[in-house]
């Protein structure tokens, strides 16, 4: 009876994204080391996963791609984990094409050149050299593929120049919108439930209040159902 | 009611390591590359928060310290938490003395040198050079520190030459016991709910069959309190 309420809660609701695929990632992604050792963002997922559900309450057909994160899956969303910005990268494009595509997750710019397959020691070696690799650009990638999605919005987790630096992805990633979020000590909200975000597009700058994550979410799901019914 | 039951259910159980002070460590490090990056080991910290738990079932005061994870605190247990091997060594320190102490945490053994203070940039510059230096061996620091508590336990994760290795860290590091366990890819048990480890002590090597880290964490628990009850 409870599923069936909630069901019919669905059904009533406005649902503006009927019909369209979108596609978005979340959480961080783990780039392997060695067996037992890897680098990474500081990404809980909390952020994409809020946004994942609330374009599935709006009637859209949502496939997260997520890297590791502890959070339970949004309800009514196809959810893929993968672990790399590789692997991100194809599950990304095996899902395309779609309408919107938000890419949330704070994908590891680097990886090691060659991960050792077995674990280091530690041991009279010293410490390791270790050469990295610059990983593929997920959001530029998509931005400029013939087979991009007709919006396409970036998230950028910025320390310092927040609005000049998002600006500037904007423009060489080809993104419609650039979502940017202080993560310097001052604006830290990194983990937590709260952000504090601008939303950039080439119109100008939105100073969103400070919110919860899950506000930002249907906010942006909001914005996104309006893009997507322009001139659809 | 039922805490009540609980509590007398506690209260009747058998209680070997009442009056002793027992310190774990459990989870990863996270060593910071910047504000927004990290190295870390792969763990979960099931299996020291498990272990915690059985220890202070047996009636231990148990100090937990923890590394960045996602599990509820262990019942009955004062849980410390840290996020680098610095603030976790300072933890364990700030701990002593105690009657015995257990290494779980998959401590990174190195730290970048210089962190940034501000998020590095990836455009322009291409791959970072890092340059990292060792951690401090918390193991090896409490074994042979003149506070080192009659019990000393490490974990020992392993890929290669398991037994060797964890007996020669058995003497390199004056632990009592080394519980080795396999992290390959055919051992794999990491993340997971089960185990599959070794017990090696001066007196040789019990092989445990696999069995769930809970079941792991009361048979550990049941060894410490022998070794604790022999001329305590």
């Amino acid at each position: 009876e409870i599923v069936a309420a909630v069901e019919n809660a669905f059904s009533q609701a406005p649902q503006p994204l009927r019909g369209r695929r979108v596609l978005v990632t979340s959480g961080p992604t783990y780039e392997p080391i060695d067996p037992v050792r890897y680098i990474a963002n500081r990404s809980s997922g909390r952020q994409g996963h809020a946004i994942a559900g609330a374009l599935a309450q709006l009637g859209a057909e949502v496939t997260l791609v997520s890297g590791p994160v502890n959070l339970p899956d949004p309800a009514r969303v196809n959810v893929v984990r993968v672990e790399t910005a590789r692997e991100m990268l194809q599950a990304v494009e095996a899902g395309l094409p779609c309408d919107a595509a938000i890419f949330v997750a704070a994908v590891a710019d680097w990886r090691a050149a060659s991960p050792y397959a077995s674990k280091i020691k530690k041991e009279g070696s010293g410490a390791p050299t270790i050469t990295f690799e610059e990983n593929p650009d997920i959001l530029a990638t998509i931005g400029h593929s013939d087979r991009r999605p007709r919006l396409v919005v970036g998230f950028a987790a910025e320390t310092d120049n927040l609005l000049r630096n998002a600006q500037a992805k904007l423009e060489r990633k080809r993104a419609d919108a650039i979502v940017a979020n202080d993560v310097s000590a001052v604006g830290g909200v990194m983990g937590g439930l709260d952000n504090t975000v601008h939303l950039i597009t080439k119109a100008g700058v939105e100073d969103w209040p400070r919110m919860t994550k899950d506000e930002v979410a249907e906010r942006l799901a909001d914005w996104i159902a309006v893009k997507l019914g322009d001139g659809g």
